[in-house]
């Protein structure tokens, strides 16, 4: 991979981890120093990392943090506190698919070579945890390289909420896309929908869209419809939660609105995802169950109080943007465009 | 008029004015006794009263304010420290239309009338600024009644922004219709947007639906679209605050958007306005100035940052939803369908 990140959100050197505190962006940027298992695990319990693909990444790290200071060179003891370690890292977001998935690829590993020395179980330990990070890393810019492909000199592109670096080993999906680009010295602006809830456009995205100095503008999310008009918005790139057989997307509340918008102004909207996103089994956008969220993050804007207390909510995380309104999907294996039941069959 | 206000926003009684301070709402319902001219004048500028038409009506009863303690027979005297009250007001809100027509009314009553006496005067000037208050209340009565038509039983509808009684003298517009169907029992369930930047959806129309016992839900403006699909929205309702000789109708700042959404879903929008909104010498859209707003409400909800203070921000407080997306205007007339260009021209 040919790519400088100008920001990294987890790095492992020197058996220490240093993470970005996400919580403090984008007021503030501190990186700070994990240096113990407890700690990473504290640190992804209060968010101070988050995002499905980095999570499972500072789980990995943390596991090394945790081994570096079992001093043995009997194999049980050694593993009884690898179980330890993992057991309680694995107790932090019980929901994050990628934790799980990070740590028992660790396990494996470590069961895989369980007749090595103690010291050599390090060493492939560390090489795997290094691993899970560089795999996520290339994955990401294979998508950035091939959604590059769509950008042109004066594009103006809209996105939503934040699949970029932050959430990931520090390239992201959508965001790769553009940070790719704007790499390869292409001229284009970015308009970032606010995304509430939670404004993971306004806190997070712009943040990182201005780490490169890419032309970066807020809207709230209503302001998108007579942006795409104003502003003569050429493309619509966003990230998604889970794809289903038909090109369904489930993805961040706000991205039908998009969709319908995207058709009506005749411009194309993409989604930009790595092939473990589309979910085989599920044959359309009606069997992707949706996740309601709490009350408190629709009347309240942070700590802002905003609504009244007794007041109905109705909070969906997600919402389905159906195939046809999607002009194509970015993943590390190209571009793929309709017919989709057939040209996805490609990523099985 | 036959309606019962479950909140007045403001009551001329005794030679005081109470008022209710919108600045505390929604988390404190607090009604604040005024007894001179000053205080009113603070009381707009510190949008403890807003919204145009109440502006004007505050303004009204603020001249009664500052006349009552003008002790004199001499119509000189009078007419000067009535100019004294009189300029002062008009220099709480500069750009307010409805502040100065209502001000240049009680001018134009006063000068009729300079051949009576003093306490005559302030007898027909008590009058006028009565009148000012009731003719509001009767135009929203009116608009209430036309678009009561258009509800039936079971319809879920979704409005934005406030075009509500916090506005005006108490019913509003968009809002007036379902106060008007819901005392006439009929059932029905609201969805509110939110309304970024300034959260009016959120933080008043709300409190205003609460009033009333409506089957009131929030949701945030990206939330639009899934809403209409998974709760089977029925129909949409806005308000307007300058509508074209054509029917391109600028409003509040999404409304282009839920247009849009509207026309792809095939549910009807409706626009309500009193014909005093209708400018018959805009041909179309085009010709609608859009104002564009500071970047302080974008990074920002009141005191709580969500962006960083750098970044670029877009900020158009109103869209332009052009007249082939909307089913019809609801207005003291009647509801008005296409179409408009001739439809539109008994409103003239």
């Amino acid at each position: 991979m040919k790519f400088q990140l100008k920001f990294k959100p987890i790095k492992y050197t020197n058996k220490k981890v240093i993470i970005i505190d996400q919580t403090l962006l984008p007021q503030k940027l501190k990186y700070e120093t994990i240096t113990s298992y407890k700690k990473m695990g504290e640190a992804i319990k209060k968010l101070k990392v988050r995002g499905a693909p980095l999570i499972g990444i500072s789980a990995a790290y943390g596991i090394l943090l945790g081994i570096n200071t079992i001093n043995t060179d009997k194999f049980n003891i050694f593993y009884n506190n690898f179980k330890k370690v993992k057991d309680y890292l694995a107790s932090t977001r019980p929901t994050a698919v990628n934790l799980f998935y990070a740590l028992n690829r660790m396990e494996t590993t470590l069961l895989k070579n369980k007749n090595k020395s103690i010291k050599e179980i390090k060493k492939i330990l560390t090489k795997e945890a290094e691993n899970i990070y560089k795999e996520d890393l290339e994955l990401s810019y294979k998508i950035g390289k091939a959604g590059s492909k769509l950008i042109k000199n004066g594009d103006i592109i809209l996105t939503h909420c934040n699949a970029g670096g932050l959430a990931t080993s520090g390239l992201g999906t959508a965001l790769a896309v553009l940070f790719v680009s704007h790499q390869e010295k292409k001229k284009f602006k970015v308009f970032v929908d606010e995304t509430r809830p939670l404004l993971q456009g306004a806190r997070l995205t712009t943040w990182e869209l201005l780490q490169y100095n890419i032309d970066t503008t807020l809207i709230t999310d209503n302001m998108a419809a007579f942006t795409i008009k104003n502003k003569k918005i050429t493309k619509i790139i966003v990230g998604a939660d889970r794809i289903a057989a038909n090109g369904d997307t489930a993805n961040k509340i706000g991205t039908l609105n998009l969709g319908i918008l995207a058709k009506y102004y005749k411009i194309p909207l993409y989604i930009a995802a790595p092939s473990t996103t589309f979910d085989f089994n599920i044959k359309s956008g009606k069997d992707i169950p949706i996740e309601e969220r709490g009350r408190e993050e629709v009347i309240k804007f942070r700590k802002c109080p905003s609504a009244p207390e007794n007041v109905n909510v109705y909070s969906p995380a997600f919402d389905i943007t159906p195939a046809n309104l999607i002009a194509g999907f970015i993943t590390e294996k190209g571009v793929i465009t309709p017919p989709y039941k057939k040209n996805l069959l490609v990523l099985k």
